[in-house]
């Protein structure tokens, strides 16, 4: 817990909530007659409402970006690193707004939350959600805001496609689009991962059919070994090797199948304490957005065609030892840009911190963001 | 199931055992007090017992590396690419032994052996086999068999670590070393994948603590998790992309958590195959044997100390695809064994696919195999 808030920080933050009565129809055929959408915001927004940012978040984020919710708080937000006063999301320069993803589990409607319908949680009846729908349900968020166009909208991962969804689907609503350590859509072998993680948590026995809310009980088994799984791709092979290398917790072995390596206990750790935060349906659900997503579905497999919508200018960032999505596959999301003759900068960062390095402090990737993000300033007016 | 045999396959082959009153003493400090070990041959041995090979399989593998158990088998062993008559390991040239390891579940030793002490399954009190204890084993089959010393011991994966293990060891008893898509010790990256699929079968409430004999049951949602995602490790990013990419099975997208992609279908399948033919103590086993291995660490972790007592010469083998051993591995292998001035030769394949590359057909893997393979005949006077 911070004793005092750290110089940078936005500090004590409260997150908002609003409530939508229009129904929302939704990729898979049905529709929510009405939702809550959970957000924070950063920064003041400006007389002609020109500086306002959109934080998109990836699979196990929320809308809790930045700063504290307490004194007690014991860390800040996920993007601390990149967003408060003087970083380059810059709360000096913009209003930032950062939304729980509808299927979440920290405040927007998912399936943690009660049907008005049944009285009874959504659970999994909760409807597969797409990163289409997320962003439709982000434009009605712009609406209740009063914001008429984002200054950009900005993603890593899972978010960074949330990111190219609102380029294509809705071009005019922002000038810079941010895709950060993201693809365009799944490899074979991401989907794969995935679907490990969902048999799981699909096949523990406290899964319930997805109805262990009502059993007092949580698939903890299942969440904890997709989070384990999940850790190991967002980790280079190097940051590993450099963090965990064959170290022995206890400095024998002791021939059994107690902990042994430190690797092991650091991911028993983030496999238990993820369970303590995040939902299993929401995971699915999650894991689910992933694999659906892909733009260039929609114009004949053709990313560049789905490309020529877009009026945002972009900035794509990839990491080198990022393995999940790799340099390659954003390389693949310039090109398609170029084909479609956008304007696209892109940024390719030495880092050995694998995927997770989108979150992790880096000199050259917050040189590069805030070089950016200057610019954008400057055009909003600020 | 064959109709009849097809040429180049050593043909109907029947498995053999050897039962071992002696005490091995293991690298567990526990003692098994008795033993077998089931094998295979193929081949004849020559007057002078000088053309033997010595097959040591890999993590699910077996005894049962050619030919075919009857003529209603469906597939023949699982090395039958690269053992047969006129083949790189060619049994018109060589007497071949393949035995299935201790703590197997095919017939050796193991968790699913009755342990005569109690009259019960071993089940999770079968100590902890090391690649070391493997060796031994070996060794004491080597000499029930009347061999003196190995023409060559020839292992990929897993087997390849055995086959490095006997250089160390027992110097005198091998004049070739084939080391193939391997490595001298596993990375935390390595663990933390072993660790995960453990986790799987440890937490499935069908495991009993290893007593599921017992309760006629088998930890089906573990195993299955575990072989799942062990598939996606050894098949390369591009093989599995070339193989299913994004491709649907029903052709429309479900919005659900049923089968959806090809490589799901895949995966759920390669999962549910290996339930019904391997064991989650064997399993387990095996994961650590793998995580266990480092030669180095007895010789101050100098692996070119380890190496200065073999006397083997060396063909190490990687594939330009495989990220579980990648060629770097097999390179670290190959620098120890220069910097110990040991003889050895490596070939890097070409080839998308990955770690299974070692099992599948590929020229240029079959040339190298059959050139140096034709040395170690006319050496042993084939």
């Amino acid at each position: 817990m911070p004793e005092s808030i750290p110089a940078g920080s936005v500090g004590l933050v409260t997150p908002q909530k609003k409530h939508f009565e229009e129904p929302i129809e939704l990729a898979c055929g049905k529709t929510l007659p009405q939702y809550d959408l959970v957000y924070e915001t950063y920064g003041e927004l400006n007389a002609d409402h020109s500086n306002a940012l959109l934080i998109c978040h990836a699979l196990s984020g929320d809308h809790h970006a930045a700063g504290y919710h307490s004194m007690e708080d014991p860390k800040p937000g996920w993007w601390e690193n990149y967003i408060g006063p003087g970083k380059p999301f810059d709360t000096d320069r913009f209003y930032i707004v950062c939304p729980n993803n509808l299927g979440g589990c920290k405040g927007s409607t998912g399936p943690n939350s009660i049907n008005p319908a049944t009285g009874k949680f959504y659970g999994p009846d909760f409807p597969i959600v797409t990163v289409k729908d997320w962003v439709q349900s982000q434009k009605h968020l712009m609406h209740a805001l009063g914001i008429n166009q984002w200054a950009a909208i900005i993603g890593g991962s899972l978010g960074g496609m949330q990111v190219i969804q609102w380029a294509i689907d809705y071009p005019d609503r922002l000038r810079h689009a941010l895709v950060i350590a993201a693809a365009s859509r799944l490899s074979a072998q991401n989907i794969g991962f995935n679907e490990v993680a969902r048999q799981a948590i699909l096949s523990d026995p406290d899964y319930h059919g997805g109805h262990y809310y009502e059993q007092d009980v949580v698939p903890r088994r299942g969440l904890m070994l997709a989070r384990m799984l999940g850790h190991i791709t967002y980790l280079s092979d190097d940051a590993m090797r450099a963090q965990f290398g064959r170290e022995l917790r206890t400095g024998r072995l002791s021939y059994d199948f107690d902990v042994q390596f430190q690797v092991e206990s650091y991911l028993r750790y983030q496999g238990r304490s993820f369970v303590e935060r995040f939902d299993a349906n929401t995971y699915l659900l999650m894991t689910k957005a992933l694999d659906y997503f892909d733009p260039a579905s929609e114009y004949d497999n053709d990313l560049a065609a789905a490309f020529k919508r877009a009026q945002a200018r972009f900035l794509v960032i990839a990491f080198t030892s990022d393995w999940r999505f790799s340099p390659a596959r954003s390389r693949e999301i310039v090109k398609a840009l170029t084909d479609a003759r956008r304007q696209v900068s892109y940024a390719e960062i030495e880092s050995s911190e694998g995927h997770d390095a989108f979150l992790l402090p880096n000199d050259y990737y917050k040189d590069a963001l805030a070089a950016y993000m200057d610019g954008v300033a400057k055009e909003a007016g600020g």
